[in-house]
């Protein structure tokens, strides 16, 4: 299968927009306030303009892509809760009632939810139906899905964000029972460090649970011997539907200058699919927090992103990205927002400091 | 003179409500997510259900109060920036156009701006005139202010607060140039740690000034010789109003029931004043973040307070408060508008695990 749209869409992601990026720092600089004492905050609106190219950034419609899939790995025992929880759960996000909607809400951001592979249909008009297959298959005995299934779900990620209208900023979550195992497997594969070294307790594993999980992965990774210069193959072999699909938002994102931010362990994965598909896209993704889950900060170290947050967090479903760009939020509105010594009449530091 | 109000404020300071803990405990355990995956999200809400002893707590009616004033010792160069920029920043907040107005728009927070002893008239309607005195008095040379007024700073805090209509959260923030000084200061004499320890660059000096300033520090604790376990005597010898009065806010705020929310290094060194009065304002407070004055975690861990956030923040005013307040609000929306497992048809961990 050819990979036309994956290119095009590569081919569209640019550099860093500088001139923008000096304006919103000279800015920066000349507001009512001590030079950088904002921190984090006037990095993020730094980086914001040279994403979008405005050094003036606002961030208005916010959204929330959380991409659904089930895993055929679980009949391993690798997760607390049973497959039949990933519908559900899909159901509970179309109702408004799970904690990414009350966070999208707290944030006003609006929440999209993809069915990218849930092993059951789902009967709601609200969900975005992109379904590649009914669940991956278990990666201790074949691939998780064929190359071309591959291809497709980032494809497919890349249309589901095509198709949004007004996208001022994208969080990417993700909710799939047995999800963490993938996640697991493709930062081994990718980074090179033990199984051990990136594998958590998911949604809350004991130690006999926790070390079978171990030994799934690592045998996931023999039995379909994933090449780790060839992210696609990765995810194929030991990735799921909604890892590809948020890879894929992610890439189009980029490619049309808007802010990604990295939700948790899974999103994560997606986006060391999407850096090691065009390592351009580190200058376009935020790292919102950093989770429970160890092989997240692998994650995040691999790519060289410092995450924002650090709050225990271990939910997924785009959760800690909806915080992350509250925060990019409130970073733009001091840059654009706050009064210059100039125009509110203060004093500047002494000239002999 | 006598402290009545400081006597009656403290007398009405009460344990958390661990009956309204415990529901609130309960209810984020049968929320739609992995038990204790929202982390510091849900340690937040259940802390806010002791406060306000409600287990379904809602943050409504946001508030931060910021506190000015001035300070003698800027005369030894303790600070980059003039005295003149403690009026000029009050009225740049009473325009709406400083950090903490943008921050406090963006968590949906009025701003309470209190003259508590800056060296000019303020001369606008909107101030909350409250002004103890024109400044301090110079610390390298006597002490900044004398006990009553120390009393009286943090009284008028506690009139401020009571003063107001409808608040559900406290923010407490500084303006006042050169007030790392006294907050270093005041943090030396309390945690006995050396000066140098508990003193950073403030608004940004170099090191000749640095170095100057950890001197000045040091010579206004040998000549005022604050008594460390009198923490009236410690801000009354090398404090500053704008402290006190946040001590006083802080008591007055526990006194009532409602979450206190520390900023950086200057409200954390008026949470220390009010944490010495009386310990179990700990329970009532949070921290908002660590600030990269060095002196603001020896007080948060004294107190024995874990920051929320770590973006590098360093400019006061109650703008790293605002971003507090708004993860608490978050924390507690999560606990009062998420489903439960059973409301949502959402099936449980396995018995097994």
């Amino acid at each position: 299968m050819k990979m036309e749209k994956i290119k095009t869409t590569i081919g569209k992601i640019e550099t860093l927009d500088k001139d923008a990026m000096e304006k919103a720092k000279k800015r920066q600089d000349f507001l009512t306030k001590p030079r950088e004492s904002l921190g984090v905050l006037e990095d993020l609106s730094i980086k914001v303009a040279g994403i979008t190219g405005n050094p003036m950034p606002e961030i208005k419609d916010k959204v929330v892509i959380t991409m659904a899939a089930d895993h055929g790995v679980v009949e391993e025992g690798v997760s607390a809760y049973p497959q039949e929880v990933t519908p559900q759960m899909v159901y509970n996000f179309l109702r408004g009632s799970a904690g990414i909607n009350v966070l999208a809400r707290h944030i006003g951001a609006r929440v999209v939810v993809v069915d990218m592979g849930v092993a059951t249909d789902i009967d709601n008009s609200e969900i975005v139906n992109k379904k590649v297959a009914y669940g991956t298959k278990n990666i201790v005995k074949e691939p998780a899905m064929a190359r071309d299934e591959g291809i497709r779900s980032i494809e497919t990620g890349i249309e589901v964000f095509e198709n949004l209208s007004c996208v001022g900023i994208v969080g990417i979550g993700d909710m799939g029972i047995g999800n963490t195992t993938p996640s697991s497997a493709i930062t081994a594969a990718i980074t090179s460090k033990s199984v051990g070294e990136v594998t958590g307790r998911g949604t809350g594993i004991d130690d006999e649970r926790y070390e079978n999980k171990v030994r799934v992965i690592e045998k996931s990774l023999e039995v379909n011997n994933p090449d780790p210069k060839d992210p696609i193959d990765v995810l194929a072999k030991v990735g799921g539907f909604e890892i590809g699909g948020m890879a894929g938002v992610a890439l189009a994102a980029a490619a049309n200058r808007i802010p990604v931010v990295i939700d948790g362990f899974i999103s994560g994965a997606a986006a060391l699919i999407a850096y090691e598909l065009e390592p351009k896209m580190k200058d376009f993704m935020f790292a919102s927090h950093c989770s429970v889950e160890s092989g997240h900060k692998v994650i995040l170290d691999h790519i060289g992103l410092e995450p924002l947050l650090d709050l225990n967090l271990r939910l997924g479903e785009g959760t800690g990205a909806a915080l992350g760009i509250n925060l990019i939020d409130a970073g733009c509105k001091i840059l654009t927002e706050m009064a210059t010594f100039e125009s509110a009449g203060v004093s500047e530091k002494s000239e002999n400091q």
